[in-house]
């Protein structure tokens, strides 16, 4: 930075007078600062102050922590106006002018940052504010905070150093409470910590309240960098360029008898929002007093009573604050000797249902229009109107109970009780026996996907809110607290231990996924009430007129079909027909199929080529052709596999018939969508390695019959004992029991087949399966297999329509990298498909549409476009091969790294990445509708439910967004925010 | 097609006489037809002809087989019109006028289509043709070859079935040879041909000669659509929509005594591109006999002496041929009773040092201009030039003494011998022995690629010219035959049999890599002479003054840098400095850095990052950060692991000095671009499947040890037994080695190391490890190597320059997706660097570039350009993830199929996709050097070495490509045709 440029910045104004700013200069004068100069603006009885500007801060950081010239001067000039104001002076002996020194960022950040109060209170200034206050021992007690404060703040002198102090002041005296405390002891505190700041600091307490004053500005200065705000920043995207203002106030008293007092009141209820005051209010106290907990305070209808006269202020005050802010205020106030004095508002924190309730009220009671209440609720909140949540009065009693066991990240809303289980197989095998399940995990990863599946919550002690867990439950719908630190696993005795609780298996527990609380034993949980739910819908149904996107929802089945229409699907935007060939009994024809299939599939081919030669040739060449047709035909007739293969299509068949046939019927009158086969094949049998260490065992077991079958009992010991390193070895454990019983016929038959398996899988394995050959390009390898399911979902969607259904299936052809491959597939499969429908005879239609995940697709959006009659974004694959990220790999190995690192904003598999991603996805909107105009045009991947997702999505001008269904209340609400303006993409 | 245009089609001129065209209506006359146009107007003596038009004949394929309106009376008229002019007449019983009826497309395509001679010889004309040739065999030779070639090319009758008819009367005869039979034996040959085309199509020969005549045009359009021809034009990638020309000329007859005869000349040596006539005569004779072999024609310079004045005429039309087609001239002739004529006359094919040769004479005869003479070279043949190749001699000695063994598709040129072995570990053995080898494969993969490097040459009986074996071995400027199908493998004897011979592992074999031919035995080769690399380096040389794009190589080693500079390199742009790590004797230095190297690397950031916030922090909190320090200190100086993970760092830095030393010393002057450590970090250690074997393996022998020594044999067998699934089971056939030999004290030995390598890659191992941790994801989880690495390139670069070299090192940063890696990257390495430099005090300069090979980097290389010196783009992985191709599994599993169905024009890995790959390359160095000007960018991938890929590059405006130093010469070349516009981007 230049000189001149330093002047300029400087050349302001450093210092305001409450009076002269509002709310309009939070930057400038941080967020406490604005909002007491606007109450002050409003004629409010806030205490007379000014206050310092982020912009002195950030000056006095880029001097190397030095004042800018002339603000001390204005400092000084602002105190001695607060003099005259007050009719006090500063450092008075008479009337001292006693002042509190807070900060305060243009941002909230919760105790981050440092306060030091009373200050102005000396030697020479405690005996006239005594007098002032008519009373020793307050007097006194604001020096011993001032001298505390300042050397623990101010000075950084270890805190418990302080107390230490005074808790032997008390022991010496047999006192249990600091505010037992007579003025001698009193006295006798001051001195002791002064000296100790002597000895600490090696330099004594400055006397000159001036000095005191400008080394507390600095102090709160400083501490915008301290190790904690900083942490706090970079962990809520905080930038590190606002810096903190500093707001100085005369101090008001609550603590001067039984007509002082001090509270919190909030306008309405932040737990349910009920309109209502409700707050807390602790006659003659400060503070500090409060929020130390050592009295309990009354509730603030109490103030109705006791001050009748504040109260009602209080009442008026609080309504005035919600009409001009327009929103529920969370407001600090003291009463001294009768007066009222309100320190602070600010936007009142509310849980989400309360936040529904209020936005709804406020739009009802014509405070604000609809569509502000639609920005006044974070999309993400919407699911903890939904989900199931603690009892509150149940939660407070476990607290009460001392059985917290742990506070973690609350990664996915909700809550939910069960036993404790440390292992994936565990917990699907306890589930399975009817037991509600929590899995507890260091962390986890894709391999735990089938105990999350079974489990009603998950716990991890690692990972943040972008980790494998929360991203995952998210998408379930299912609660989960992440980066539970201070949960220590002992692998040894299978227990887990935080706050001198253990756990192990079977233990019951709770967990709450909004707030990352965890209670030992159960907590009663209820379902969100019918009131909750109106409001909530009366909300979406606004969103649902301010969006322009649709929603639609992934679903595999009939059940969450249903489920995302009652949450307000507009159809199904994806149907993942693999999930559908993983179920136990269909595995056996999967693989006989793709035992088979390859070699069938060649036959069938070579047949239908040479037919089409031989139409296609001159008279000359016929009979040469037509003896390459006999033979193609003959090799197909005589082939066993062949008809192998077409049985266990047709098997296949009748299984997707009947899957298709359930979500079509759910989703009767809107469009389905669904997604001919995409996983890579081998994923349909065991894991290559599994198998190689089933053969060598099958190997040495079939061996072990013949020579001494004494050696089977220590041979079963030792394969148990040298396969730690395979992830689920259930098939090798079969062997080892089959040894281990001597049941030699099995070993045998296991052994054909193991060596069978592991052929297959060994032709079929991948290096990077991600990228070889899976979707479309099996459906050209093998094209029998679209052919199937296209015969299916035509089927079935006849069947509807013969019933009388109104069905709209939408088929989906995945991995597309070359137009060529539409080209090649489209007409092949349309023409299954309308041979099906002529032979069932039905009037239905149906599209064929391709999914837009791999760059090239979207590179060559245009001519793609032209061979096609919608596009959807997968953008989990695209963002992998954009960012060249396996997620499994870069979610476990380095994407949590470069987060923390700042070198990502965040998991671009939650959000989407505007730059790359979206720049495709652009490209593949604009080539696409210029080639195509009108080509329907929607994203099915996960980021579809994600807020930040929708409002990119909505910028690119898609059709639709596809999400979980547990999250179409979550995009209903985030796509009319989009539309609104209110949520914008990231980054 | 509507009518009208249909109509507008045929309503140009269908046939022509020669004289009416010339040489520019190839696409309208066919090539033969156009040529025989252009010599007809040249004046030189040409029989005279006319020729149907290529429309006419898709007019006719168009009309389902069918004469178009006005085709026949246009041929009648002008049969008519050569009656005239020979003054014969078709059909006439006196002076016959006799035609052949020959096909000819635009594109050559020998030997594909089908020709008819001999037209209207029938049983009427016979006698007055035998009156006007003098003699009465010719004449009825000429009947029953009419009569056979109409019965097998017209009506489609099998051609054995006329063979063994003439075989037959020549074994009733007593005679080996056609041109022993006397007249009565050929009227009974016609005769029976006659009976056999009666009865095998069921209706007589045709007697009229127009109808013969009419068919015979009907089977030379027809022969267009045989299955052959279309695959032909398939494999060519020649349209479909070209259709055949049809010449039809009178016939001059060879046979006709001493004086008459028949041959081929070339204009200059199609061999060795000498000029001089060179061809092959053979008297009174017609072009079949030549072709037939049966008598050894003479050489062309004979013909001075028996027919010194038809050689004069012939001398001179070829040089004014030449000169007329300013090229080399393939030129058939026939002399009918001392009268020459010409019958064709196209380009001479020739061997690519001709071509050179050729060029380069045409050029200094003043021909030909400098750019001429390079677009007359396929860049692909200049590598033929360079590479080995079988002396003529002996290669005809070998075919001469069957020894041709298989003839496959010649993939990567050159020719080598060696010893036949067919298993990648045995060729690693046998080569390690000093024995040359010749990998025998029924197709390679990835996993051979360790015998690829140390075989001569590859031999495959599966896969095309974009095989595995075929793109790798040219890579390596290595010989390669592919697809080589007659080669029948037979596993449990080990052998491969063709043409009767079998061969098995040791016998030695040759093979031809530029011709396909595979020979038993040792043929003798020879390099290249120094005139043919005199003749190439002058038309490099001229290449160079074209070409706008640089040319530089990748080299991994000194040896390859010094060859990549021999064949004009102007620097090297890829050294894959992983390549260096896989060294055996530094595998176990890595694998120990890898073990300890995650945990120490976290210690050493913590400490970094508790010492960097100890420095920003005000004087309040620096007790604590204090402390916070000294035990991130005190955790880095007592962990073991910190100072083993500098000790190996050291012990790798000290290797890649060396490393890099060497190469940069071969490259003095010239700049050498390091790629910063790439590869998965797994890849450095043993594979997760044996590992997991190995660890049963050895749990097994472990407990064997105590449970009777008597078990060991069995056991050992059945381990043996059970690992066919293993790639390679070295490591668990050392088990079973020790096993069987009851070295227990080993098993115990290895029995924990083995826990402990399946535990790290554990850790290590990715599901698509091609999208995983690595390259600068591993720079910034572990940072440390990539600082080692730039020490040790920065180290051996002062050292070169303190020995007074000029060394420019460029450092590359792989596998970059977002700006901020490199931001977060960049400035730490360049301060490594320049620590380096400055402790060593040499003066030298270096770059840190990047690669362009994420989608993600192409789509924001505007940001990216703004934070790096130069540009590479990795075409390979550009290419991988745009298609999302895995290279390994897609060339495996399905890119041939694709290219097989057309969905793919060619292999993506071979040639550049323009529309995809491409696309993003452009908008890379677009949006790269708008943000960053003149930024330096190339491309290392192996495309820089493929001339339809280079024609993109250059297009595309990149700086320079960079190819295997084998391709150098032709990436010279390749540019330069680019510069001219001889050579674009493919599709």
């Amino acid at each position: 930075m230049t000189e001149e440029s330093m002047k300029t910045r400087t050349s302001g104004k450093m210092v305001y007078r409450l009076a002269e700013g509002g709310a309009g200069m939070v930057r400038l004068f941080g967020s406490k600062g604005a909002h007491a100069s606007e109450m002050a603006g409003m004629g409010l009885p806030v205490p007379p102050g000014f206050v310092i500007t982020t912009d002195a801060a950030l000056e006095y950081y880029r001097q190397g922590r030095r004042f800018p010239d002339g603000l001390w001067d204005a400092v000084v000039e602002n105190v001695h106006v607060l003099e005259k104001e007050t009719g006090r002076r500063f450092g008075g002996k008479k009337h001292p002018l006693i002042v509190s020194v807070r900060s305060g960022a243009a941002v909230s950040m919760p105790g981050m940052m440092d306060t030091i109060l009373n200050m102005g209170v000396t030697d020479e200034t405690v005996g006239g504010l005594a007098q002032m206050m008519g009373d020793e021992r307050p007097a006194l007690d604001a020096h011993r905070r001032l001298v505390q404060g300042f050397g623990g703040v101010v000075l950084g002198i270890p805190k418990d150093r302080f107390e230490t102090v005074l808790a032997d002041a008390k022991r010496e005296r047999g006192l249990a409470f600091d505010h037992e405390l007579e003025p001698d002891a009193l006295r006798t505190i001051i001195e002791r910590f002064k000296a100790l700041i002597a000895e600490a600091s090696g330099e004594p307490l400055p006397t000159d309240p001036w000095e005191l004053l400008r080394r507390a500005i600095q102090a709160v200065f400083d501490s915008w960098n301290n190790p904690r705000a900083i942490t706090y920043r970079e962990h809520e995207g905080i930038s590190h360029d606002l810096g903190t203002g500093c707001v100085i106030m005369s101090m008001v008293f609550g603590n001067l008898g039984p007509d002082s007092g001090t509270g919190v009141l909030f306008t309405r209820s932040p737990a349910t929002g009920e309109k209502t005051l409700y707050g807390e209010f602790l006659v003659n106290a400060q503070g500090e007093d409060v929020v130390a907990g050592v009295r309990t305070p009354e509730p603030i209808a109490a103030l109705k009573d006791e001050m009748p006269r504040v109260y009602k202020e209080l009442e008026e005050i609080a309504r005035q604050l919600e009409a001009h802010y327009r929103d529920v205020q969370d407001i600090e106030f003291t009463v001294e000797r009768g007066k009222l004095f309100i320190l602070q508002t600010r936007t009142a924190k509310r849980t989400a249902p309360a936040a529904v309730r209020i936005a709804v009220d406020l739009v009802h009671e014509g405070v604000l229009s609809e569509s502000d209440a639609l920005g006044r609720i974070a999309p993400e909140d919407v699911t903890q109107v939904l989900l199931p949540r603690f009892v509150p009065e149940a939660k407070q009693q476990a607290v009460d109970d001392g059985r917290l066991l742990a506070q973690g990240l609350g990664a996915s809303p909700g809550a939910a009780s069960g036993i404790v289980v440390m292992d994936p197989d565990r917990a699907v095998e306890r589930a399975a026996a009817g037991e509600r399940v929590v899995l507890v995990r260091h962390e986890t990863s894709p391999d735990d996907v089938h105990g999350i599946i079974k489990a009603e919550a998950v716990l991890t002690s690692r990972g943040g809110m972008t980790s494998h867990a929360a991203v995952v439950t998210r998408g379930m719908g299912k609660p989960c607290v992440v980066g539970c630190e201070e949960l220590l696993f002992d692998a040894a005795s299978g227990t887990a231990t935080a706050r001198g609780k253990t756990i192990t298996e079977g233990d019951i527990i709770s967990v709450d996924g909004a707030t990352g609380e965890v209670f030992v034993g159960e907590v009663a949980t209820k379902a969100p009430d019918a009131g909750e739910m109106a409001e909530l819908n009366v909300l979406l149904g606004w969103a649902d007129n301010f969006r322009r996107l649709g929603v639609w929802a992934n679903a595999d089945n009939p059940e969450d079909a249903a489920l995302a229409r009652k949450n307000g699907a507009e159809g199904i935007g994806l149907v993942r027909t693999e999930h559908m060939f993983f179920a136990e009994e269909r595995l056996p024809h999967i693989r006989r199929l793709l035992e088979v299939g390859p070699y069938a599939s060649r036959l069938i081919r070579e047949a239908g080529e040479a037919e089409a030669a031989l139409d296609a040739a001159p008279a000359s060449q016929r009979e040469n052709l037509r003896q390459r047709l006999d033979d193609a035909r003959s090799a197909v007739e005589t082939s066993s596999s062949v008809p192998e293969f077409r049985a266990e299509l047709a098997r296949l068949e009748q299984y997707q018939t009947e899957d298709f046939y359930g979500i079509m019927k759910a989703m009767e009158g809107l469009p389905v969508v669904i997604r001919l086969l995409d996983a890579p094949l081998h994923e349909f049998l065991p894991h290559w390695e599994e198998l190689l260490v089933e053969e060598l065992t099958l190997s040495i077991a079939a061996e072990a019959a013949e020579h001494g079958v004494d050696a089977a009992d220590w041979l079963a010991e030792s394969i148990r004992k040298g396969i730690g390193g395979l992830d689920e070895p259930k098939r090798v454990l079969a062997v080892v029991d089959s040894l281990a019983s001597r049941d030699w016929a099995s070993i045998e038959r296991l052994h054909e087949d193991a060596v069978r398996t592991r052929e297959l899988v060994g032709l079929l394995r991948e290096a990077n399966p991600m990228m070889g050959n899976r979707g479309c390009r099996v459906g050209l390898t093998m094209p029998e297999i679209y052919e199937m399911q296209v015969r299916a979902i035509v089927t079935a969607a006849c069947r509807l329509t013969e019933e009388g259904s109104t069905i709209f299936p939408e088929i989906m052809i995945p991995i597309v990298s070359h137009v060529n491959e539409l080209k090649w597939l489209r007409p092949r499969l349309r023409a299954v498909a309308s041979a099906t429908r002529e032979a069932l005879g039905a009037h239905m239609t149906y599209k064929f549409g391709t999914m837009i995940e791999v760059p090239r697709a979207a590179l060559t959006a245009g001519e793609i476009a032209e061979n096609t009659e919608f596009f959807s974004f997968g953008s989990n694959d695209l963002t992998q091969m954009t960012f060249a990220f396996s997620r499994d790999d870069a979610e476990a190995k380095f994407i949590g790294h470069y987060v923390d690192l700042g070198v990502l904003s965040g998991n671009p598999f939650s959000s989407l990445d505007p730059q790359g991603v979206g720049r495709l996805m652009r490209m593949a909107v604009e080539e696409g509708r210029a080639a195509n105009p009108g080509i329907p045009i929607g994203i099915c991947g996960e980021h579809g439910g994600d807020p930040a997702s929708i409002a990119l999505c909505h910028e690119l001008g898609l059709d639709y967004v596809s999400a979980s269904p547990y999250r179409v209340p979550v995009a209903r609400l985030a796509a009319a925010q989009s539309a609104l303006g209110v949520l914008t993409p990231g980054e």
